[in-house]
């Protein structure tokens, strides 16, 4: 049951005009009063389509979240969230992986090439690319958005700045 | 972050020969160690799969779930949870659209023209039949898996069947 988004020009020839409406779609869609789970289930959705879909990206398989378990635990890991794409690893401890290691290091991890990636949890073997961008509020990781690509070299520094505006934008659904 | 499922046969030549691979696969996926939205996520992404790839289906362009807020409301009403597709409406009070009746009247609704649906809720135009299995646990509606495809018609008999056996192997997660 799919209503139509008030329309967005996702047809920007460089990136950071990309992202710049990719954020307002985001903050357009995200809805305080409902639960956490609506919210990211959306969000995936958002950033999978507008991202398959414009121009200036590559072919992305994967967009979701993986969501801290308990921050305060001896080993923290993390859990599925709502993604978009094929079914999905369950469990990522911190440290463990690309989405592992953005959690543990507090910082967004651009992998242009995931088989040279040390320690890197073997998944989807379409997967070429890949960033992840760790959630923190305040002193806690909260999780991660993780974006799969199907091609090497999938994302660029540009996509790191604009995937990190999208989260900043996201850290409301935690405060 | 996307692990490759155990194989799959999905191209069976019968409805009932399909269902009956799609159950198996569900119950591989279900895991009770994990919370509610981790394992909904991934049911919604082997049915979304599965259901795409099948040649005994036809082309679905949504498929996730909607969860009962507070069943003991005077007016209750559905939250969306995990899902595949565009992005979605996010509250269906009991009793309006698709949806909506199937919780209501507790019975599988198989609209092989959502334009003809008495209440239908307008939402993306691309979607043009739907299923919608309640989830009932005991005597409280939990919820509904909904399917949106791009055809008419897109749904029969073998359908319903099949969508409620996939709904009666993970009334589990609810227990």
């Amino acid at each position: 049951m799919s209503p139509t988004l008030p329309a967005s020009d996702f047809s920007a020839t460089s990136k950071p005009a990309f992202y710049k409406t990719l954020v307002a779609q985001v903050e357009a869609v995200l809805d305080l009063s409902l639960p956490l789970t609506a919210n990211l289930a959306n969000i995936s959705s958002v950033l999978f389509y507008a991202l398959t879909d414009a121009p200036v990206s590559r072919k992305i398989n994967w967009c979701g979240f993986y969501l801290t378990e308990d921050a305060t635990a001896a080993k923290p890991r993390m859990v599925l969230g709502p993604f978009q794409g094929r079914v999905a690893c369950t469990i990522i401890p911190f440290g463990k992986g690309v989405c592992g290691t953005a959690a543990t290091k507090r910082e967004t991890q651009v992998v242009k090439d995931v088989h040279e990636f040390p320690g890197h949890i073997a998944c989807d073997s379409a997967s070429e690319s890949e960033v992840v961008v760790p959630i923190v509020v305040g002193d806690v990781v909260k999780g991660v958005l993780d974006i799969d690509c199907l091609v090497k070299e999938g994302f660029d520094e540009e996509d790191r700045v604009g995937m990190e505006a999208v989260v900043q934008k996201l850290l409301v659904l935690w405060q």
